[in-house]
């Protein structure tokens, strides 16, 4: 097939730090290219890819502050949008922005949720559940007022993380900076747990950083690394004990979960949003409801066995999964697109 | 002609208080009809016209703080744009963001360019000058990277403001509140000068509001009475000896400007942007370099014959020559784009 892969412009693909989404893209591109599909990204000019890269903005909108967003995205989209005849399907990674361009082209446009960043964004989803093919990233992220074609949750490559021993002996919090990711409650846990934490990730709201977070820093019991990239992601993982996870929010998957589960790490995790559908509790991990829970929790997955951890999480998550779900629904779309004037679901 | 006005959406049309391109686009709308087109105007749901309403948004983004501006601007351009074949041409009184879907419709699209808010939009502006055929509202504010299909000037329906005999004895600052605007500079001056100032606008620069503006307000020899609408502003001009836009920037058009002199009210301008091409020395008002020339001018203009003031208005900013000229700009596109599939210019 020839599919083009819209990605988000905030970061390059793939990210160097945070960027899940554009992690996501990375992935489905790539694995597209392995399997002989004609792949076009479009993503920002400094991106990596053996696809064909098609680029108008120079690099993220979020790492270089020169750039406007609202600028770049314009230009970015019309450039997909006005080359969809030349493709069998689009692949929207982005956000809802393409849906505005989704009627005015032949092309089936498949739009992968990764999530409501507000309530009121979803009069876009809801004016498009006719038009575009909706993909859930998880069963628990689905919204009632959508139709979707499929849940596909995100894939890892197998290749880019490693079995890692637990032999660090820290815990790990790595995500977003933030009260809904429940940075706080890691630190809490881990004192009483009587582990080290290491807290990696991007500062997303920094009062409550500095407020929840930073007292603690001691460079000793509590330390901040800051955002890591892949290698550095793969070594705090792989020497993790294990994962804290207490989200306060509904999340819609959690890819550090899975990265986690694939390095050997079990997660002790909030059963919200996605999480009961990522943990196996016993196999990769434990869902807890309050921090006594969390701290009994750190002491059982120490026990668990890392290498069927991996195993389960690469069954479950590898890149190849992924994409071969992608596939298969692309390949379901553009069937139907042929088939008549009318769009099948 | 099937004509297609967007407008933009941050406010009603006609705009309440503020809103200078919400203003122009309920101006050429009410126009166009009374010419006998088939007009829709694509704007919020509140708005107001004899034309046809299409709107998506319940209230403009403005005046409601619940509404997200960039979900508004999605639903309001696809729904202009998936109606393209209903149009024989499409005025876009909005911004850059329509140009993005420019390419996907046969309909050709005619787009004021009503300023730049940065130059950081030019590269979109730049992208489509072979697609879309621009409109500069003076010929101060054409950009040399940009090809232009006309200079139509800002008009108004003199009806809605009526010759005032300056009685009120003030001057008058109304616009935004702002540095560019020179709100300030107006202070002095009048100060100098020895008359009264009124100042009207919303604060678009708090801090600059708080430190050089406020101070100076007592109620008697500096007042502001904050955004006005029509009977009010008609009130204001009517009674101001000269109105002061001592500004300090290129300003593109100048709705209020215009409007002064409509209501025989002489300016007293910088000559930066389009003053020059507004303000005729000795007619309508005058054109000063520093305080000293603006005091000086006062004087002058509480001299000049206010009835005459008013007449080279009409004749210049009326709504009716605006009208016509987009209207024969908007015939011309049309007869291009008829003759064939090249997109004259």
């Amino acid at each position: 097939m020839r599919i083009a892969v819209i990605a988000s412009i905030a970061h390059r693909v793939p990210p160097r730090g945070y960027g899940p989404w554009e992690q996501v893209a990375a992935t489905l591109t790539e694995g597209l290219v392995a399997r002989g599909h004609e792949v076009t990204l479009f993503a920002t000019a400094d991106s990596l890819t053996t696809a064909r890269l098609h680029a108008t903005a120079a690099a993220g909108y979020e790492e270089d502050p020169s750039r406007d967003a609202k600028v770049d995205e314009a230009l970015h989209l019309a450039s997909v949008f006005e080359r969809a005849d030349r493709f069998d399907v689009i692949s929207n990674q982005f956000d809802f922005l393409p849906l505005a361009f989704s009627r005015l082209v032949a092309t089936p446009v498949v739009t992968t949720v990764h999530g409501f960043s507000s309530e009121k964004i979803l009069p876009v989803y809801r004016a498009y559940d006719d038009v575009t093919h909706y993909v859930s990233i998880s069963d628990a992220s689905r919204h009632p007022d959508l139709t979707y074609a499929a849940t596909i949750h995100h894939g890892i490559d197998p290749g880019t993380i490693s079995l890692g021993g637990g032999d660090g002996g820290h815990l790990l919090f790595l995500g977003r900076i933030h009260p809904d990711k429940g940075t706080a409650l890691a630190v809490e846990v881990a004192r009483r747990a009587g582990r080290p934490l290491v807290i990696a990730g991007v500062i997303h709201d920094r009062d409550y950083f500095r407020s929840s977070v930073e007292p603690h820093l001691d460079g000793e019991h509590v330390t901040y690394v800051g955002p890591v990239g892949p290698a550095e992601r793969d070594h705090l993982l792989g020497g993790a004990v294990a994962m804290l996870h207490l989200i306060d929010f509904e999340e819609p998957f959690g890819l550090s979960v899975a990265e986690s589960m694939m390095a050997g790490t079990p997660v002790v995790a909030h059963p919200r949003g996605s999480m009961p559908e990522l943990v196996r509790p016993g196999v990769n991990g434990f869902l807890v409801d309050d921090v006594d829970q969390a701290v009994a929790a750190v002491e059982q997955a120490a026990l668990l066995d890392r290498a069927r951890c991996r195993a389960d999480a690469v069954d479950r998550f590898s890149h190849d999964r992924m994409v071969e779900a992608y596939e298969a629904l692309f390949e379901r779309v553009v069937g139907s697109a042929d088939a008549g004037p009318g769009r099948a679901r």
